[in-house]
């Protein structure tokens, strides 16, 4: 038995719930020359933003950094949250209230590490977010920045 | 509380099983620009490859064919598992049994469907699995196709 699909404020409201619960997403990039990459990363939502850290030197940073944008997803596979959005590098340092949270919210500070890391923050331009195949009308939840 | 790192033994058999057991994965791709994509898909587990279908006009079909291979990941973000290989596109016909337990395992039949869909079998190169970070060091369970 599949669920009836959720209204547009239910699914929302499921969304906003997920960001704020949720500690891990997946983050995919790629190379310029069209290599993908995938990682599971924890993170901080700060209402509006979400905000990863990573080694500068890894392949996740260096693709993120270079196309400016991401393409993340939360949840498990039959109630998914994609979002869609562009990225900022804040060198450690730059934001020091963000990083605090980011640090209670991932259970790790990258400040207390060696290795240089970089905080992305990736703010939401598109979200998508459906459970099964009744759910694909509509998934749209946010479009342009804002909520549909 | 953390559990203790699995042998190489267990992360072996848990990852056979929820090859196995499980039916969505998430896959990445880029485009020849470098512009990552990144969906859900169900999928078939034969004991050796695991083969995905979507209409052949969607980013991750023309992003796999073209790039030959995949990454794709199974299960939660505390149970991971990170599959890396060559991707093989083969059309609708070409292989009735792979196209028949396709069906069964996913639930879906996309020889019914209006469109043309594309079967993506990925042949396992490396795997990765793991659940916290002290086990990130044994992580490869699966190095040039063969387990480790």
């Amino acid at each position: 038995m599949t669920a009836d699909p959720r209204s547009s404020e239910q699914r929302k409201a499921d969304t906003l719930a997920r960001l704020q619960d949720d500690v891990d997403l997946w983050v995919a990039s790629a190379s310029a020359d069209g290599d993908a990459y995938l990682v599971p990363l924890s993170y901080y939502w700060d209402g509006s933003t979400l905000t990863v850290a990573t080694p500068r030197a890894t392949r996740t940073a260096r693709n993120l950094i270079r196309a400016g944008r991401a393409r993340v997803a939360l949840g498990p596979t039959r109630d998914v949250v994609i979002v869609d959005g562009p990225v900022e590098a804040l060198a450690i340092g730059t934001d020091v209230e963000l990083e605090d949270a980011h640090a209670r919210a991932t259970g790790f500070d990258p400040r207390t590490l060696a290795g240089e890391y970089v905080y992305l923050r990736i703010t939401p331009h598109t979200i998508q977010a459906w459970r099964e195949a009744n759910e694909i009308e509509g998934r749209v939840v946010m479009r342009d920045g804002a909520w549909t």
